[in-house]
């Protein structure tokens, strides 16, 4: 089966959805889930036809609801869901007020959108989409099958396959790179690019800065999500998850798997180890080794956080009842 | 009076104000107004010809001042503004470089930018104003007399009457919905929209992004500022406040008139009561109830917030002494 | 010499480079820079042909390197890439796609962009460039030599020479201005404008409101970094440095050369004195003398925050062992 779970009750066999949907408005008809604790009211109530359920929520079902046990149920909704909505096929075809440069490498079963503005000697590469009003800047290369939306900008980068940037994203503009001086900060030229990795999203209105010398690097699969500020030279290796707000300061580098929550901060010039999570609103002014993680401001060990978050509460307490 | 302010002394009851300004620039002819006690010294010596004031404020006036006594003068100001600078007639027409699909509906007295696109089946108020650029997708619903500034990006959403979008905001793209997988992470299409009550405001270069099953919801009159982040799912009730640069996480919900200061960060799928408050840098982990005051990170009630405060400065005081 | 640096081998003079490049990647035609002790290993074994290096590290460098020996290497490396990769030349005229108004005053030596909107009485200086897709509205004033990207959004203001505006820069729009009212909030008319200096920076995605009654003011050789925030009535000093995400609300004035790092956040009406440093991820509630350095949230002097810090690691690492 696609999504790899197992149906429960061989009577339900021969269900049959038309439709994936939340728990709380999902009918008969509808495939739903259940992923959080939270909202197994919500599920004992629904009354889809069909959910993913893990085996240890299934008994709070209500009667009657096919269940596919899996064991991770938001990653079988996300397949099954996938299958329902499959995206949307391309209108391949260059709007007339696209402005494409002569030199720029654009193949026709690209989609490209009213007033994109497409400059010398990019190159798209085959069923990529280009939403309106974008701009693609001088020798900027993207491969297969990229999705690119609205009034987005990109310059100084090469870009791989598959790779969905969403409306309002800026790639490759000049870092925050100068010397201090009373006379008025030098400024650096920025001479590095955007490298970014097949299979990459990142969200709205969010920016990656190019590289002072080096390159800035995106690693393939990795996920950045809306209003994240990547600075010069910064180096994210493959399947990072950026939340909302995140913030990398110019040179740092983190390795596979990291994770940084929402409002997240990383001061300059830092490694972290793959697979450490940094804790929304986390401020981290330290490496970071593989696996660990980090919470609060200044950033520490979550064991160390958790302690110094109780230690607090308790005194604060005490001095109230003194 | 349009303000609901009562003018303290009847002999200046024939002063007439040709203007309105700030407290340091206003002249004779102009009408002002103190509402921050920070301010009580450049009130004393501004040379306005009358003031909106509060009666506990009003004798640090200087002499021969028009004193209009209002409960909240900020306010009884802000109808006075109003009635000074009504908001700019639209100059109805279509820039002909606008290009609308044939299938959308633009009435005539709307006022639409060049360069701006507006897609299929798209319906548009009376009176709409569309700045320069802006690209307004399929299907998307907009109320009468909304405001939408330039190089705005709209989809997958049905906006109410009145509303106002500020320059780069960008609604109802896909938002941040994954399951993770070693081979990189599973996509969860996003299917909800996104529903923007009446008389809401949006900041500029802000994001809301649309909901994954369900819809986000924007209640009535509620202000968003600058590059605040709104999560898929999430549903905010009727007035609230969102600072600069807030995060909401995806599926929390908050009742009415809510408060966030800047810079506060939502944690998902929480629950907030009607006129609760989040202190500006709040990272909020847990539901809080109706009515109560949090800040810090993660957040606490603000007496608790307090005492952690004072316990902190009096131990490492202490420390400094020893 | 240019970057007043000194050589420290005189056998070295007569050698030649050909460009500037990172530590990393130089080889014997490049001119390299060692700025950090974090690098020192990289230096050691870099083939570049040529460094700035201050006094102190120097006998790091491997045999056979000219040594350029400076105080800032940085900033000598800075001025000396500068005169390897000047700003690239401008492309003077006008895109045919771009709407410029009758009334407005475009010089010939301008560079404007595709699809650019450019308003009624407004003026540019000489030698503008203006990018792709980018709008400048009514009355709106440029300086000489100003560099402004692509899908910019400028609104009333007035802005020196020589200023750099990346992508997606909203400057001008109506700041976060109302009364609060159970019958929804009473919104303030935003009268006043912005007011930039020459030689500023401002990063992409980032936002400027213009002022409620006063004007917005960003001082002169002012860099500001992306996706920050600058609310309305804001007095920015000459030379002020803010990283990314930081915000300041609306009122606060800054003095000169004060610095914030990244997502600090400041409230409202504060006075912060010039040469200030405000730490990254700092929460400002209260004024800040000149020279001072504040650190936390609530934020507090550096050495009374070093304290906090050192005593809560103490307490809970005793709480650990008991």
């Amino acid at each position: 089966m696609l999504s790899g779970a197992t149906l429960r009750d061989a009577a339900s066999a021969a269900r049959s959805v038309a439709d994936v949907a939340p728990l709380e408005t999902a009918g008969p008809d509808d495939l739903t889930f259940l992923d959080n604790r939270k909202y197994v009211d919500a599920f004992a109530q629904s009354r889809a036809g069909a959910a993913f359920v893990s085996e240890r929520l299934a008994d709070r079902a209500p009667p009657g609801m096919a269940l596919l046990i899996a064991r991770d149920p938001y990653k079988a909704y996300a397949r099954a869901a996938q299958a329902f909505y499959p995206a949307p096929p391309l209108a391949s075809g260059r709007a007339p007020t696209a402005i494409i440069d002569s030199t720029a490498t654009v193949p026709d079963d690209c989609e490209i959108g009213h007033y994109v503005v497409i400059e010398a000697g990019a190159r798209l590469g085959h069923r990529c989409q280009v939403g309106a009003q974008t701009v693609i800047g001088p020798q900027v290369e993207l491969g297969d099958d990229c999705r690119i939306a609205a009034n987005v900008t990109l310059s100084h980068c090469v870009i791989g396959a598959r790779v969905v940037l969403h409306s309002g994203v800026r790639i490759g503009q000049a870092g925050f790179g100068f010397a201090p001086d009373a006379a008025g900060p030098v400024k650096i030229p920025q001479l590095g690019r955007v490298i970014i990795g097949d299979d990459v999203d990142i969200g709205a209105n969010s920016t990656v800065d190019r590289g002072s010398g080096h390159d800035t690097v995106i690693g393939p699969s990795t996920m950045i999500d809306n209003l994240v500020q990547i600075g010069h030279n910064v180096v994210l290796g493959r399947g990072c998850i950026l939340a909302g707000q995140v913030g990398i300061s110019g040179s740092t580098k983190l390795g596979d798997f990291v994770m940084a929550g929402g409002q997240a901060g990383l001061a300059g010039h830092l490694n972290i180890g793959s697979g450490a999570r940094i804790a929304a609103k986390a401020g981290l002014m330290r490496d970071v080794a593989a696996g660990e993680t980090v919470c609060g401001s200044p950033a520490v060990p979550i064991g160390l956080f958790m302690k110094q978050v109780a230690v607090l509460q308790r005194l604060a307490k005490k001095r109230d009842g003194s």
